[in-house]
């Protein structure tokens, strides 16, 4: 039985990482780090828990729950794991950490996307991108995983196969995307309020987003070139679900036909991977609770261009699934084991 | 394994039915039964099924379904069970019937409320109504289970103990109770379109709602006496959640301890019936997706009255869930096989 | 032109207010007032009055204010008005206060259940309960009007002519009230989060909500007796809206059109009381944006039972709206103006 | 007064319709027309118009309608105002056209992209396009006019500066597009059930929308040349509002301030497009029930585009409210008499 530890088990983020694992069978929660509620129950801090755990929240004092667990998910603000992590944590224990601190390899484009400078720039190197579809074998080994971020995840399997065979012009990418607000987080800000989000719908971070970096980086790896984009988030009157529309030119003129085969070419043996069939648009709603992420793409002949389209569950796939993924790689469990989640209609 | 099959499997509560029992270790669905989508496959029906199953949809024929299965359920609409229903399926098969043709033992009473003649009483005394934790014992012997309504199931659970234990007066309770829109089902009407639901919220069939027999029925027998109460719904704009809000007079005057007494005594050793801590509320989201009712009470000196609340998924417990609950039961199963279903917040 | 001044005008009351008084041709909003937003402009705190109103924030000095407007507006939270009005501001000018300073005679009652001290009880006395409908009469002479509350005003319009009439007996009646999200002001709160209210349902305040003794205070006037009753208030996932479903038991058999005759000997003149045809239940989305209150019955003769029904937007007829109401019948001018609101559907 | 009939007023922009005339000083509803509900009252079919308009809806006799009114709106699915419309109505009366049927000057690519025959070509010619604040000189003196789509106005409103003064290449113009649900009509469709809609975003019509041809058609004559776009439109759970973002290369590097001049040059006087300040991104909550387009952009000097946003109400400045700001300009009126619509928040 693999013993976990979450630090900021009381964001969203957090408590589905403790949803996902109370139903997991190799794993068990051994402690709920909280800033906010320690000493409180947590099934008081998240009531749906009420009978299914009885554990307290504790603090988060990293040594301690190195010397305890096997794996801690960090699923905090940014730049706290940064300040967290050291070598004989990492010696004694594997980290998982589901904010942005390990995902960009330049610290400088960190320091400069985020406004904070980076704590522990010397793990960087060694941490693991965990977009596991992409960096299996190398989740295998690591010691310390950059869980991907929500738009990052979804965006990136959206358009990865595409740009890793030639057929579009990565200089014309754009991401348009679409957020529920638990993507937000728990803070109490007067901009998630019922009433602000609800029959509405914005675009926030235009042009300046932080998650663009994080984009640029991994598809410049697919590409292998420079790859430079336009990304646009928005916020939806939602819980859960990302959906994102992406629009790149064409190469060459292709088919309908040779298109789906060069995604099924990379996601064909993808359990989480799901490429839908001819002209089905992904939903939100037909992934919501689970770890999929269903694609799919619509040739435009018109203009020469491609839509692309992801849809996933932004706390799943988009993070503590994902995450549980990583852990079930690194361990050598069966990696869906806990994420056998049907998706949940209506 | 349990072969199953399903008449009506693309209604939601149908969907549901799918939903849990693709999860379920010793089940396996055999037959997609459905009357508007024969031939199509289910996951062209319910997206969110893509590559969880492949089967396509077929006709409703009971007396074949008989022969090739060993339970099925039917999620169709009122009158239907009644007229396919016979001795030869139930001496070859078990059946759980979700509609309400079953559930009242006065055939005229039934016939009355629901404005249909029943096709077959002769089975109507053999059912056996389906409320897992009130006649658990009669479910292991049955061939033809009734299962139970989503209001009287929320509203029953919530009442009961009280009743049971003479606390309150049966001839004041008053049951106020809010649901979400899948209860209406999946058919196209304008009341149910997006525009109608959201942002707004309505009492509907004041007085005259089908869901009043069947609840008075099983508080008469909680009460042993006639039990004739005031029952209310109303619409909210949201896919899944019963919300019940029950008032009564207390017959004599008791403390909170002496009532949590009374609860436990019913509910302590029930999985499925989570009795709240003192003056938390019952909230429909804190048992999204799962099997569980969440009751707690409040009361009210100033008036000698007492507030019984319940919460839970209509869809779960209220329908898909408890049907699941009766057939772990019948068959000798673990009866939460397939339904240790953690709430899913947010 | 009526100079208009507004305490509180950053809140969702206070915003109402704005919306409705900058379309209202005898009024002028000549101070919008705030505690948080002081020097910033109005329309940047509220995007929608972009270039609808060109104002500064200003402070919450109400001397000053007295000095220089007509009639001030305080839509603060509770206390604060209390602590605020003196004998110099209402020589000078109207004060309609919408918190729940003034609405309870009996001083002690309000600070058992507000928890706060009453700063200037001696203006209790004079304070004219601002439900126009009622006391139209006094409200003209008013030099300071409490504005109801939005469960008040609409628990007490929908039962208040069976009360009156004495067709109910008042030691039954039960309020289960279902109140939209904007009621719960705009403060940054974790409870109010769009991920906390969206797809839930709960109640809240059970037998303690502090409007229990406003509404208490009213119908006891009209039984001309001491009433108490239960009050449920319920939270729904939408912006705005109050329905309110209240019980009672007939103190003699009727039939409908005698209730309806009832109904319609105290509101067939009031253009803002929509008695609505048999049968039709009120629907918040039905008066969305408005100042009408929309109220039906329905007799249970199972029970001996009525259920009186009402639904209003709680920031319009429930908050700003009727504020505007008594500001208009106190200063001498159609009572309607800038009322004539037709509720957006869908 | 002018006496106004319509066609199809019980559809929802035909109840938008009446929501505005209703307060309308210049003009009366004479003819309430509808296939549905003919003989039913219309207050019965739009229980929010209850006390507000005791007429009885009619059949859609466009003959005799022409015959009584002095004006008609047709708010009617497409094909059928093309197959009303005749030389004698329009001799007698004017019609505002709120489907497709005359809004694009090419029968062909009407009949390509509607899959309909059109049955009135001879009158596409006259039909003014009714984008008021670019063709109101025409508008004067149309007896036609083609009121345009939602999707459209917004689109073209946000574009049309910067394609008027050559800022923005043609070619690379990708609109992405997001709806509420009252744009998809109050037809019982299971596709727009709440519970299918709701906690749900999903592209559809991708590569393939009506209103792409309609976009282009206006972009080409702002731009002096042929434009093709990407359209993506997508629904979103909220009942109002339509969000545009859109994209396109600089043509040459600009400052803020030399693209704000531009929107300036073409909306500092146009009273119903707002433009917002620096870094204000538009939502559409900010304009709900209003007749307001508020727009704004963001220039990304990484990649060489700016991102144009517009905000607006799909059923007012995108149907009915623009029908009616297009009958005042017809008929000499003020150009804002009844859309002087304060925007409702929350």
């Amino acid at each position: 039985m693999i013993k976990v530890g979450i630090i900021g088990s009381t964001g969203y983020a957090g408590a589905e990482l403790v949803r996902i694992l109370l139903a997991h069978r190799e794993a068990e929660i051994k402690w709920y780090g909280s800033r906010s509620y320690i000493d409180k129950k947590y099934a008081e801090v998240y009531q749906n828990m009420f009978q299914l755990t009885d554990e307290i929240c504790k603090g988060e004092d990293i040594n301690q729950l190195a010397a305890e667990v096997d794996v801690i998910f960090t699923a905090t603000p940014q730049g706290l794991c940064a300040s967290l992590v050291n070598e004989d944590v990492l010696s004694k224990t594997k980290v998982i950490d589901l904010s942005a601190d390990f995902r960009i390899k330049d610290v400088k484009t960190y320091e400069e996307w985020y406004k904070i400078e980076h704590k522990s720039p010397k793990f960087i190197e060694e941490a693991v991108y965990g977009l596991c579809e992409i960096n299996r074998d190398k989740v295998k080994e690591a010691r310390l995983i950059a869980n991907p971020g929500c738009y990052p995840t979804c965006s990136f399997l959206s358009i990865y196969p595409l740009l890793k065979e030639r057929l579009i012009d990565p200089s014309t990418i754009i991401i348009d995307a679409k957020s529920g607000t638990s993507g937000a987080g728990r803070g109490a800000k007067v901009d998630n309020l019922y009433c602000e989000v609800n029959e509405n719908i914005k675009a926030y971070g235009v042009a300046v987003h932080r998650h663009t970096p994080e984009i640029e980086e991994q598809l410049s790896y697919a590409a292998d070139e420079n790859v430079i984009i336009n990304f646009t988030p928005h916020l939806v009157p939602m819980n859960r679900g990302i959906l994102v529309t992406a629009y790149a030119s064409l190469k060459k003129s292709v088919t309908y036909s040779e298109v789906k085969m060069v995604y099924d070419k990379y996601y064909a043996d993808e359990k989480f991977v799901r490429v839908l069939n001819k002209d089905v648009c992904p939903q939100t709603k037909w992934v919501e609770g689970s770890n999929y992420v269903d694609v799919n793409f619509k040739i435009d002949s018109r203009t020469n261009r491609i839509i692309m389209m992801g849809a996933m569950d932004n706390l799943v796939k988009g993070a503590a699934g994902q995450a549980v993924q990583n852990m079930n790689i690194m361990f050598g469990l069966n990696e869906s084991e806990g994420l056998e989640l049907v998706p949940m209609f209506p």
